[in-house]
Formats: structure tokens, C-alpha cells, sequence
């Protein structure tokens, strides 16, 4: 039998530093067991050694927390997918849980199950038709003993509340994070009170996820713990953000960069930039530092190699990794060997190799603003009085 | 039993497309499985299970060949490789063929051993102990049954025909490519005379692979077609090319970028690019098509999908990618569903998302020109007599 | 005799749009008489045919106000200037009034003499001594009756402050401008602050200068505004901007870019970048607009184009441009004559031509953080007292 | 009286370097006096103090050669232009004579009288109707007594031609350019070939002109050097090229890129890309160097400052400038004072504040290949027959 584990709170209580993974989402996608526009994860129940794979790519990479593969696996969701899944909701989340408590048992890490943004929110249903689509998922996660639970992607901090409102009922530790930036939440609430709602709420770790790249996720989660500590209160702050720069979006983050999701390849993260983001995390009081969507497992390793120090060991994959490129002094040429050392890397300025391409986009019109907010939403809202209803409820606050 | 498949010769004769896989050594190097530097691929033996999730991927994507992942597994190779391994050079081979030959087994796919550059001829030694080195890897290859033979990742015309004496002697059919672009070898001799010498070595098959971006690569096969049929001779063409974009390289190709190996994200082609690639392939006539450093599977499936109408079937990764973006026609925002459609993607100009950066960069001085070639020799070669006997050897010819 | 002229206040309180000129001392930089470094205006009395030409080409392009070209020409800058001149400070002082008037006469142009920041004051000379250097060059222009005067350039309000204390002795109407940014004056204070400063001393005309590009110039004279108006003030406002685009630059502007003052011709704004930049000026409500360092006299054209409807004229210059492009109609190529249209030129994304340059500079250093304001005056104060008590002044308002 | 002043082909037999003057139809067009599109020069009459003043400035900054303004100033062009002219062409091209005199007496300076394609030859006028059309501006030359004459931009080698032999008639040296680049004329003539032609024909200096960048214009010139050369002839090289980036553009030149003619700013070189083309132009033996569209007179100081120490004086316009820089030392800020010096300004790869534009442009579709010359010619020819006539009578050759 395996050791009991410290949990994440034990861990971060005693100021470790705790390593998430990266998303499996656009991984898996690139590995072709993801649909790009459904984004569901029926690949947990349809090619289990795939995502057996990928997880444990994160283990060795130097990741302390296998999220389950549980990324829009809501009912609700998984229903308005358009095909037909040759698997049940129920069926995919439980596939999620096992395939991470597997390889979590491999090696120092937690089961996290989690739970995202509902369709039923955004098409005005009641709390407590939101509540019961969180529920459902969240039977699984009890009967599959997860170690703790994540809300994340939430756009809305209301419905990130009533998450984590469920979530709290199990006793279990709660995460929550939204995609937001510094401008706050879609109704443009500002990452501190986001945050101060979501610990009143519950939630013993905040911070966001997702939409936008590492420097300024960094910079919404920093916000977020200034409005903690402004309000008296004490959290635990966690970031994930994308793989890829993103200096030029808007407050929808990188949906609405005209390269979403099919042509961001130029934007994507070098190892050497998650050293900095790392670094960056960790300075401001992170201390669970993971990765959303562009996530490779060589990105994870780069943040468990820039925080070996405070960590006090590399991660298992580092065996296959000089520091800061110092594997390069095995090359055959010898000017990629003189490429073996830090301030290379760290200085390099890398060219797209792209001469007929910009270097920042201008993003769709349709997210410029927050007033879009109501296009966006109309769409799965059935009625304008849906829309009106869901607006009046956030102000409510 | 699985039945009899139809071998490489007989699909190319039949002018069938023949789609191969992507390049292990940087998927694997993200995975964590891969050291950059020594690039050796001891995984095989290793970490089976990552080696065979890549093969899977990339027969899923699409891949008529599964080429063993026995790159820079030569003794003289593994032996420099500066830290021990706890496996032998025929372990380490032993256990490619077998993952390569299970996967492939999985699906309409053919087993292709492969051998590459040796640090032998670039220290010198001897035709007699080049070969030697090529034989002992192929020994292998014969008692594992490989379906056929590719030489692969020739600097020097001279080494490739050596490389191909070798492994014609088996009776098996024999792909050759070199690292070459349009300028030729690294002697100065130019793809088409490199390609006539290859045929007359008996190569069935001809090509390049690596260094350079899709279009250059096709380029230089161009190049090698137009010199084969010049000299009155036939052949098959294949073209195995980085997933970087590279119009700024000099002769050495994308080893003489400031970003190689750990700074090319910027470069990464995206899943159209890969369209325009396999479309201005099949063009000029090359029917063996596929990738090497850079290629995810995500990109085979492109090449896989663009030729969709001449193979007359899509690859079974497409049931998680619609056609030209059309699984976006599922995502929540209506602006993101507008993208779903071909002209979109086609004539999309992705930004990068770095304003500080250049578009081009400047290669390395030691590789801009060819007479840098014997600085890059000397650091192998022994003695200055044996570079000078390198070169003159090159001359004879 | 010519018929009186109306003040540029009247002009202004009339809702008339009042155009300025472009900045000399970069335009005669080109044409080869003025130095870079020193920056000082003794053409005007070396080559009074070369500034007599350019005030004439502004003339022709809208230009309604003639500024003397009497930047850096107070008497403690031209003794600072290292190399002796052929000609006193009054005497180049006079020699601009005359050229700025003989030019004024050939059209609807005023005369407006100029002032600018003093190595004295960031010596930390006192109050007196640094009125006593703005008064030298007003008695010249009282003596020549230039129609009105302008204190432009400033860094710091409090000098700006003293210099409208003592232009407003003369009676006639005084214009400030600041060479700040959104974040405000060299201490910190906002630019609706410094405005009010302004105001309060007795500017009837306040705005910005130089350093910017003219939309963040635009947005930092709207906060002008907005601060003036705040407070219950009424001022009149104006924009000199840059002709250079300055998205990357930090508080100091243009000066801390690495490419100041030689490099800068990939920046410059094209005619259709200025038609923005007048309509936006125009539409936060200045009346007042005109260009410093980088405007050619086609930059002013391009102003008085976009604001003809306003101003229910064209400048003579239009006689040599065809609107939006019009005269390409003419142009021997098919393809040019296409590109005769509005929407052709106003979505123009002009290239560099420059691969390995990327689009975005890092400022230098030495001037990123407002912190270094110290070791910039500490060059010319002559002691640590003399630094201390130059800021402790500021506080003290 | 003036001494005697040596001639062109004198100083070039001394092995002098000879300066010309920048393009003053793009000057004058920033200026205000020149329309783009007809690109006539009829300001020479209408407005003399620009002309003259443009003159000086080149003058001052080192040229060598004043030549006349009298581009695009032939009969047939002028009538052409849409718009009547008040002055005759006659009267033009006697204003332009003048104006070049008066200046080129000031200083150490020729006239050049200039020649440039025209309308007749492209709308297949015969080889008699075209001469008639030289002749014309060629009797004003002959009456003002030009110094020698110029034969400039020419797109096809054979108009060139008659060109040149109506201007040897007078007896006067010379010079001839096409604005081609190393790709040849419009019918793919070789710059090797067109020069040899051009020798052939009585033209004592050969180079081209306009269209492309410094060093693509030096590498057609060193093409047409090594042809004159291999045809056992001998003559003197000029180069006059953009001051235009234009590594993108197609055969046409500049004129295809989507910037031209309004948004080229990005585009221009700095002055120390005009060192670096000064330094490469002499080396490759070419000894008439100036400048044609986009030239400043700043761009031509550079040019004659690096040949300072060739030619054993620095231009006039250099009192006001440092050489590389040094005028820095005097400025306000220490972090501007650090660049005074050569390294800073030779390595400083500028940026364009442009994030949302690429570094490289797409050619005009039109444009892109030889064979859209067709459809280019069909603009000005009246009938099919004219433009089929027009391309035989060029093969004939």
C-alpha cells in the first residue's frame, strides 16, 4: 500500500510549492482525441491509454495534481456536443477519475476533480438547476474519492460562487479559478472582489485559469490575493494559465484573437519563458503553479526546473533534460554547443520565421467590449428576457 | 493473421500516396523522453510505452509507415553519447522494431528500419568502418523483418551511398534522404547529382528530410526528380521535412538558427500550413510524403486530410477534427463559430504575440557559409590530415 | 498693407480650427542645419533661406500658426552648446521673429514666439534666475510683436508654471504645453493636474508636445480636459505630437527608445496616420493641432485634409495631392491606379521591409522607472543639495 | 569668375567618386510641390525656391551633380497629365537648367541633363516618333549647356538605347540607367546584357536607377559590370537606388508593393544603412553613387561621410553633424549621450512601433510575374497590335 500523501492544503499550509499539469484539452487535440469546438473529454472512456499517457507525461514532468480529464463532462454539455458519445456522462467522468488515481499513485501526486462553466448557466437556468448539473459530477468525484476539487473556467464569478457552494458540501478542499484577466469577470466584478466572494463562498484556494498567457494571469491572481488580504481574509492562490502570449487580446482573452484556437502555433511559450513565469509566480505568493491550455509536458518541467531550488529536487523528466540547455555540450556542432548556458537562453529573442506575419493581432470585433458580453450570451440564451434576468441576477451582488 | 499488405514499392508503383510519420526525437524531447544534445532514442527501450502511444498517434493520423525509432543508434553514437545507458545499441534497436512492428500491426501500416549519419565518416574513418557500423544496426533489421529500408539524415552524398550499399545488400526496398536544401550537400553538390547517385547506388526511393521547412524540402526533392529523370534514370520521391518555418537559414539548415533546438516555437507550422505542404507536394510528384522534426501527429492528420481525395478515405484521428475548422461550428461564442470554414484558416497571417521580437533571424556565423564546413568537421575529426582527406575523399567522385 | 488677422483666441473661441506647424529642428536635422545633440535653432540666422523655405511648406500645407524657431535658443542652452557661434542668442532670436513674420504675411498664419525648458531650471537654479532667462528671449519677442506666445516642452509643470507667469506679463495670449504622457509630468503629476496649474497661472491654451505619438499626445491633453473642466476651469487645448509611432516607449517618450534620435524612420506615421490623428484630436474637443519632431510638411497636410469639412477649405499644398489618393488615377500602372481609393490607403498595414527587426523597442534603462529621473538631473545639478532641493520645490505645491 | 570645373568622366578616369543628389520627385512630393501619380516636374517653374532650395541641400550634404528637374518632363508625358500646366515644356525643362546651374556654381557641383522613359515608347510609337521626343528636352539641354547628360529610368533596355543614341549626338558625356534589378529588363534582359547594349550604344557611364533598394540596386550594377567586362568593353558604373527596404518586392520594384507610393515610411533607410550601401557600392567598383526616390539630403551626407575618407573632405551639411553619432555627447540625457558612437548605430536594428504590420509585404498580383508585363503595356497601347509589336520589336535584338 501506498504511503498516505499530504494533501494539497497540508502542502501549501507548510508554503511547498505544488505543481498542476498542463491542459489536457488542446494536448490532446494535437494528439487527435480531442474535438476542437466541443471540447469534451469522452477520450477518458474512448482511449483511456491516451490519457493514461498524457498523465503521466505531467507526472514525470514534475506535476503534483492529476486534474481528472473531467473538462466539460457536465451532462448538460456533454448533451449539446451535437454527435452522439458512445458513453455516458457518468461513464466519462469515472473513466477521468480512474485514469488519474492511477498514475497520481504512481508517484507524488493528488487526484483534483473538476468541475467548469455550465451551458444551463449561460442559458439563464436557476441556481439550483445550475447546482444540480454540479452535483452530478461531483457524485462521481465522492464515489471515486478524489483528494480535492477544482472549479475552474468560470467567466462569471456568480456561477463560480454556487460551485463552489456544491463543491463545499463534500468536506473535500475546493480550488476555485476563473478565466479572467486584470479587468475582472464578464460583468466586470475586479479580480479582488471575484476573489473575495469566492473565499466567503468557500474556496480555500483562488486564482484563474486559462484565456490569457502566464505574465498576466500572474497579474490577475496578484490582484485577487490584494483584495484577500485588503478584506482581512486568508486563501491560498493557484494560476494555469495558456501556453501561449496573448499581449493583445481583449477581455475575452485569446477566444477572441483571430488565431483561436487553429493557428496560435507562433504564440506558443518556450521553456525558457515558463522559467520566468515560475519565477514570477512564485514571487508574488503562488504556490500552485500549473498550466492550462497549450501545456506541453515540457512546460511543466520547465517550471519544476526553474523551482528546483525551493522544491529541493528536479522532476523525473529532468534526467532527460540539461539545465538551461547545458545538454547541448553533446552536440555534434560546435556553435550548438556554445548555445549550452543560461544567458543564451534566457536573452534569446526567438523569430516566427513568419516575414508576411505580425507580431500582435487584432481581435474579433465581437469580444472588443464588454457590452458584446450580451451577443455572446444571447446565443445560448432562449429569451431576451433570459439575458436580462441573468444580468439583473449578477448585480444583485 | 492479419493478410498480406501490399509493400512500399508496390503502393508507389500503383501511384498510391504513401503518408509517413513525424519526427520522434522533438515529440518525444517535449514528452520528456529524449535528451536535445545526444539526441539518442534509448526511450524505445527505455519508456516503451511512450514510444508506442507515438506510433499510435501517429497511425491514427493517418501513417502508412512506422519508422523505427533507432536514430542516432548506431554504436559510434550511443558510445559519445557521454552518459551511460542501461541498455546495448541491439537492445535499444531490438526494442524499436518491436514497438514499431505492434502498432503497425494495428492498422494499414509498414515497418521502415532506419540508419542515419555516423560520427565515424565525419572523424574519417574508413568506407570499410562506416559500413560496418550501418551493418551491425541492420543485422538487426533483418532478424526483426523489417518491411523496408530507409537511410536517412545524410549531410554527405558520399556517406548516404555508402549507407545504401549497405542496406541493399538485404534485398529489401531502400529509401535514401539526405538534410539537404535546394544548395545541395555539404560538398556543394547539388540535390539532382546527389539524387542520380543515390538511384545508381540503388536506391529505390529518394528524397530529403529535416533541416529546412515544407516548401524548401520540396524544393530541393524537385531538384533531385528533375536530375534523376535528367540522367535518364526512374525512382520514387519522398520528402520528410521540418514542422519550422525556416526562410532565414543558411546552408545548414535550422541546426545554424539562433533558435535551435529550444527557442523554435514561433516557428511551428500550423495544421494549414501542413495543407499548402502536402498539396505543393503531390504536385511536383512526390507520392511518399510525410515529417520530421516538428511534426505532431495533429500535423500528419492535416497532411492526411488535404490528400483525403486522392487516398479516397480520411485518417480515424479526423472523427475528432472537422474538415477546415468545421467541428467550431459547436463552440459557445458565435464569433469562433464564424471561423469554421476553409477561407478563414487559408488566408489567416498568425501574429505571434511577441512585438519584441523579429520576424528573421540572422544564422550563426560559424555555419553561414560552406567554408565554415571544415570548422565544423575538425571538432570530429582527429587530426587535420583526416579532414583533409574527408574532403579529398568527396572530390574523387 | 495686410488686413488685420484674427488672435488665435478669437480663432478658438470662435470654434475655428487652428493648425500649427511641424517640428523644425528634426525637419532642418535632414535638410543639414541643425545638429542633433545640441538641437539648437542658430540656422535662423546662419541659413535663413533653409527655415524660411520650411515655414513656407507649412504655410502651404494649413499651417495657420508660424512658431519662431526658437527652441533651446534661451542664452544658458547656446553657451551650453560646446562649440561657438557665429551669432548671439538675440540675435538668433531676432533672426527667427523676422522669418516667422515675412512667411505669416504670405497668408493666414500668426507669429507665435517660443519658449522651452532651461538647463537652468534643472540646475536648480532658483525661481528668479529662471524667469530671468524666459524674460531674455520675450523682450525679443515684445520687441518684434509676435501674435502670440508659446511655452512648450516642458518636462516639469513648475517650470512651465513660471515661464506662463512670465510670459503673461506681455498681454498677450500665452499657450503651455507639457512633453508628457498619460502618467504626467516628470514628480508624477497627473496631466489633468498639471493643466490646472496651467490654467491657474494664466495659459489660456494648454496641451502636449513632442515625446508621444500623437494618441497618446490626443489622450493626454483629453485628461487635460477633463481635469480642467473637473475643476471648474475653462482652457483651450492643443496637441503637438510626434510624427513617430511610440506604442513601446516609457515616461520619458521617444528619448529612451534605443533608435532616438537616428534610427527612427521605421516609425514615421504616414499621411493616413495623421487623417486619424486629426479626426480623434478633433473629436475629444482640441482645436488647436499641429506636429513637432518627425512632421514634414505633408504630415500637416494630411491634417488640414482630414478637417477641410470643418474648415471649408483645402491648403494651397492640396493643389499638389489628390484626395485620399486620387492623384494615383494618373499613374501609369493599372495596379497603382487601383490603390485610388479611401479604404485602400486607411487600411493600409505598411511593411518595414526589415525582417530582422521586430516591431517593438525596450526602452533604455536609464529612463524606464520615474526613479531615474534622479540620475538624469543629477548631469546637471551641479551638487546632491542642488538634486534634493529641485525635488523638495516640486512637493511643495 | 568660377574655375573651370573637371567633367564627369575626367574625375571618373581620376578615379574620383562622384556624388549624385537624392530624387526629387518623392522630396518635393513630401514638400508639397509635386503630385503623385502624373509625378511631373512643373514646379521647377511654378515654385523655383523649392527646386533651388532642394538643390542646395544636396549640394551642402556633398553631391557632386546637380541634376535638372526635369523627370517625366517630356512632351508627351506633360500632355498626358490630366490637368493643365501653365507652363509650357519648354518652360520647364529651361526653369529646371537654370535652377541646376545656379546651385551647382555654389559649390563643386555638374549639371546633369536627364532623360526618362515615355509614354510614346510604351504606346509603341515608332523608333523615330520616340528620338523625336528625346530630341526635344535635348535642344534645351544643348541651349543651357548642361555639363553632361543622363539617360534614367528606363524599364526597357531598348528604349534606353535610343535614348542613348540621341543624347550622344551633342557630344556630351553619357550615363545611363534602367531601373531594373538582377532579375533584368521587362523582357528579361540581363543586366549584363543591358549594359553591354547600352555601352555598345555610346553610353559612357551605366548603372540603374530607382525601384529597388541600395543593395539589390548594387548587385544588378555589379552584374552589369561583370558583363561589360566579359564583353572585353569598358565603361563607368552609377548607382542611384531607393531609399526604400524592399526585399519583398517582385520584379516591377517598389512600384508593386502595396505601400507604394503613400505608405512607404516604414520602409526608409536610416543613415547608416547608407553607410553600409556607400561602402558596398565602392567596393564593387562603382564610383557615381547618389540616390533616387526617397533620398533626403541627410541620406546623401551619409553616403558622403562614409566616403570621406576617399574622397579627403567631409560634405558642408557635416558642421551639423557628428560623425556616427558624435553630436550625442552634447545631449541632456546621459542614456542618449552613451550613443555616440559608431558600434551603437551599426548594430541597432530599429523598430517600427508597428505591432499590428508585418516586416515583409505580398507583391501586387499584377505585378507578380514577367508575363502580367502584358498587361501593364496593354494600358498605354492602343491597340493589341501595338503591344504584339512592341514585344517583337524587343526580341529582335
Amino acid at each position: 500500500m501506498a504511503p498516505v500523501k499530504k494533501g494539497v492544503l497540508e502542502r501549501l499550509d507548510a508554503g511547498e510549492v505544488v505543481i498542476g499539469d498542463g491542459g489536457f484539452v488542446f494536448a490532446l487535440e494535437k494528439r487527435g482525441y480531442v474535438k476542437a469546438g466541443p471540447w469534451t473529454p469522452e477520450a477518458a472512456a474512448e482511449h483511456p491509454e491516451a490519457v493514461r499517457q498524457l498523465h503521466r507525461e505531467f507526472l514525470r514532468a514534475g506535476a503534483n495534481v492529476m486534474q481528472t480529464f473531467t473538462f466539460y463532462a457536465s451532462d448538460d454539455k456533454l448533451e449539446n456536443r451535437g454527435n452522439k458519445l458512445s458513453f455516458t456522462g457518468a461513464q466519462i467522468n469515472e473513466a477521468a477519475c480512474d485514469l488519474a488515481r492511477e498514475v497520481a499513485n504512481e508517484g507524488d501526486a493528488l487526484v483534483a476533480g473538476g468541475v467548469s462553466q455550465t451551458p444551463s448557466y449561460l442559458s439563464c437556468k436557476s441556481e439550483t438547476d445550475v447546482k444540480a448539473i454540479f452535483k452530478k459530477q461531483l457524485d462521481v468525484f465522492v464515489k471515486k474519492n478524489v483528494d480535492f476539487l477544482i472549479a475552474e473556467y468560470f467567466e462569471h464569478v456568480e456561477e463560480a460562487v454556487w460551485a463552489v457552494e456544491v463543491l463545499k458540501q463534500t468536506g473535500k478542499p475546493v480550488a476555485a479559478c476563473l478565466c479572467v484577466g486584470p479587468e475582472g469577470d464578464m460583468h466586470g466584478v475586479s479580480p479582488g472582489e471575484c476573489a473575495v466572494r469566492l473565499v466567503k463562498a468557500g474556496a480555500q484556494i483562488v486564482g484563474v485559469n486559462c484565456h490569457f498567457d502566464p505574465m498576466t494571469c500572474v497579474e490577475a491572481v496578484k490582484m485577487m490575493k490584494e483584495g484577500v488580504e485588503k478584506a482581512g481574509l486568508k486563501a491560498h492562490y493557484m494560476v494555469q494559465p495558456l501556453a501561449y502570449h496573448t499581449p493583445d487580446c481583449s477581455c475575452q482573452g485569446f477566444i477572441d484573437l483571430p488565431e483561436f484556437p487553429f493557428g496560435l502555433e507562433p504564440r506558443i511559450l518556450t521553456r525558457w519563458d515558463m522559467h520566468k513565469y515560475a519565477r514570477e509566480a512564485y514571487n508574488v505568493g503562488i504556490r500552485f503553479i500549473g498550466g492550462c491550455c497549450g501545456f506541453e509536458p515540457y512546460h511543466i518541467r520547465a517550471v519544476a526546473e526553474e523551482l528546483a531550488p525551493e522544491r529541493g529536487f528536479l522532476p523525473a523528466a529532468s534526467e532527460k533534460h540539461g539545465n538551461w540547455g547545458a545538454g547541448l555540450e553533446m552536440h555534434t556542432k560546435p556553435w550548438v554547443r556554445a548555445r549550452a548556458r543560461r544567458d543564451y537562453w534566457e536573452n534569446l529573442r526567438p523569430a516566427s520565421g513568419r516575414p508576411q506575419c505580425a507580431s500582435m493581432s487584432v481581435p474579433d470585433g465581437w469580444g472588443v467590449t464588454k457590452g458584446h458580453a450580451d451577443l455572446m450570451q444571447q446565443t445560448e440564451a432562449t429569451t431576451q428576457d433570459q439575458l436580462k434576468q441573468l444580468f439583473d441576477r449578477s448585480k444583485s451582488h
